[in-house]
């Protein structure tokens, strides 16, 4: 399978496809291994995963040059392999306090109950093109914790940086032996749903569907986190300049190609002028990163595919009275890379497909309220909740709103924290998903089983009919 | 739809089938009263179960009377009545100390995170015909604790204690607007899966992988509890004595239509002797609830269907060896009602369907091993693992062949000490189902979905381009 390259539209890359039979053995290598794994002392899982950080570190041009040509963004690229040192740091936080209040014992007077805690032997990642290298690893580091044995599938668009990644897990055997990264398209995907003990999905609806269904039909867990459409509320006494500054970053960083990502903007009409101006004077500063990667601070679009659904929506909403006051009218192709301007649109309502689909863009969508019963209706006329943001003269004001919000997490006066403080979210709402707790102890917790011993220590109590 | 009287084989009993329009009515109405229900007090939801089990208490003969037609079955009919006020106690602690717990804030020097509760709205309690007043309350209590509203679909074998059970919610508005239970078939079961945010579901394989797909579709959460085959291992060292008192109870209580039942039974071959001669002694001892309800203590099979199934596995295992030496050769047909005795088989192997799929049936399998290795081999060597039991000569013993086995819960020195201490299992293992925790604080916790608010206290790590 040949590899579009999205600065430059050519295909420069091939993934080998592994035949079934490969596939099962890696697979039942990965779950003996786990057998000496789940034995392995906590600290000695953090200490492999120290090991590896380090092992990272030395390789870290390599990785990262690799992902910067998966996704065509070198700052991006650069924050992913920066951030592994905190995730790995906060998970082993959260394991080592689940386990520490987790002592799985209970007794009363009558029943002495004790739980085990066992991990799901073989975990899959099936993961998205967004932040490649590091979203996967939000549920493969807790998953590693917890004892289990991890296989990582990347999307297909992004296989590049499995490679150095795989060299990185060399040094540590341990490690190793239990954690793989495998380049693959959707086949392979569909290969794990249907092998492993547990599923974390993250991708589009329709991809989380088909898997949803599969492992509906094998009762194992599965973790989906699929799109959203999320919105911001700018409240009349919100400060113009701090929401129009997050509001920017939250929607252009990673050109919009983010779970994370602000779509949709709902500005009081009082504030409305000002924020405007502020915005457009704001996303006129930013650039492509063009005509090299470190030209400026918007990325190409990844997804040829996508192209197509961005270039839809804008067409789609300028037909029906949208203007674009600032940025691009279409996405643009420049020696084979697709590039969108952070783009802003106004006069845009609900009929239109960029307020109700997800976009994966860096598009500023901006549509005037004028009660906040109003602007509460529009953020949650929506299928999606996966997160949200407000801005309001307080942080109080500002939770006010938020409560009233349908979302897994929302960001008070500011925008997309669950990324910025790599914290994942714990539910979605309604399409976005389904899904508990990456969220501090839960973090591990979900990837361990709980079996239950009870004795009963009054035997009187037994009903038996005889004794 | 006509509804046949399990002792008498009569249809004598109607259920009216709901219209699309009035479903959709009372569903309506769950999730308007749920925005009440929500926002009171956990003592006020207290209190309003307290008053409903004080209703319950007034109307207990008409009740038990209702359950005991649709179960053949007396003892277990006031067992289930009578255990109520211990469910409602046990998660009333349960919910208390989650909530203590889980108080829902988290900062950091650099963030300030709050965690708000979100009951799911409506939840759907699909169930079974075992147990079928009880079973369903072990978690339509918690639900309700949490805030949810709760639609109880019990099977349509058992639907005449309906009637009653909505008579006693009566005085109770606020209760009685949140909690419903609708008669019903696999028809309205399946509507409820389309319909509701929460899936319980307890029954077979085949209707739980059916409502798993349909939920898998819809992204919202579903605990299935379905069926096992759980095994019980007496080693050389155990009390014979001790042990077959339990297990002649685990295998025959409530005729073995439970999922708690003991359905195979692995004998070291030096017990064997005295352990058969023991179990076919009490086995004997036995009798059938015939002819009048109070006769004795095995209630007639309550489903017709799975009548062929027990009589086909008794002629399966006899065409291939396996000894009836005790019971019957078949159920009984006895006035209507089918029966089967506490029924003791031996020679039995794993190449019959009486030691591979579902029984629900008081028949005591025994099966010879020589090693303890052996005996966990065949204890895991089904396609299920609810839970089981093992009798050793110490707990500590025990313990440590329980630990090996491949399912949810482990009974030591004692069989289905689930049932009698009225503790759910917290996970399942293979085919047995899917689910998370009706276990202590899990079992309220389940039924809450996390929404998280982020602040970032330290503004300056937030990772803007402008100020």
């Amino acid at each position: 399978m040949k590899i579009r390259n999205p600065r430059t539209g050519v295909y420069d890359y091939e993934i080998a496809q592994l035949s079934s039979e490969e596939l099962t053995l890696k697979l039942q290598n990965l779950r003996q291994a786990q057998d000496l794994w789940k034995t392995t002392t906590l600290p000695n899982r953090i200490e492999a995963l120290n090991a590896w950080l380090a092992a990272l570190q030395e390789e870290k041009d390599e990785l990262i040059e690799a992902l910067s040509i998966d996704t065509g963004a070198i700052r991006e690229s650069t924050w992913e392999v920066e951030m592994v040192g905190n995730l790995i740091a906060q998970f082993r936080d959260n394991a080592t306090r689940f386990f520490e209040i987790n002592q799985g014992s209970y007794i009363s007077d009558t029943l002495d109950v004790t739980h085990q805690f066992e991990p799901y032997p073989l975990v899959g990642v099936i993961s998205a093109w967004r932040l490649p290298f590091f979203s996967p690893l939000i549920d493969a580091i807790p998953a590693l914790l917890a004892g289990c044995a991890v296989v990582v599938k990347p999307s297909e668009l992004t296989p590049r940086f499995v490679e150095v990644v795989t060299k990185t897990l060399a040094p540590i055997p341990l490690l190793a032996s239990v954690f793989t990264f495998l380049a693959g398209d959707k086949h392979l995907g569909q290969q794990l749903s249907e092998s492993v003990d547990l599923v974390c999905f993250k991708g589009s609806q329709e991809n989380g569907k088909r898997i949803s269904e599969t492992v509906s039909q094998r009762f194992i867990p599965a973790f989906l986190q699929l799109q959203g459409k999320n919105a911001v509320i700018v409240t009349e006494q919100a400060d113009i300049e701090r929401a129009s500054s997050a509001i920017v970053w939250g929607s252009v960083f990673n050109a919009g190609q983010t779970h994370h990502a602000i779509e949709r903007i709902y500005v009081h009409r009082n504030a409305y002028p000002l924020f405007l101006s502020r915005l457009v004077g704001k996303a006129n500063l930013l650039n492509l990163a063009f005509p090299t990667i470190n030209s400026g601070e918007i990325a190409p679009i990844i997804s040829e595919k996508q192209v197509a659904i961005i270039d839809e929506q804008l067409r789609d909403a300028t037909s029906k009275g949208g203007t674009i006051i600032a940025g691009s009218q279409a996405c643009e192709l420049k020696q084979g890379g697709y590039y969108c301007q952070a783009t802003v649109l106004t006069n845009v309502n609900h009929q239109m497909k960029i307020m109700k689909e997800p976009t994966f863009a860096p598009i500023l969508a901006v549509m005037v309220f004028q009660t906040i019963e109003e602007a509460i209706t529009l953020a949650n006329d929506s299928l999606f909740g996966l997160e949200g943001a407000v801005f309001a003269g307080s942080d109080e004001e500002a939770m006010e709103i938020a409560q009233k919000m349908n979302c897994g997490a929302v960001s008070i006066n500011d925008t997309a924290l669950t990324v910025i403080t790599q914290r994942g979210i714990n539910n979605f709402s309604k399409q976005s998903g389904l899904g508990t707790g990456n969220f501090e102890e839960n973090s591990v917790g979900r990837f361990l089983k709980q079996k239950t011993y009870l004795r009963n220590k009054n035997t009187e109590k037994s009903s038996w009919w005889f004794r």
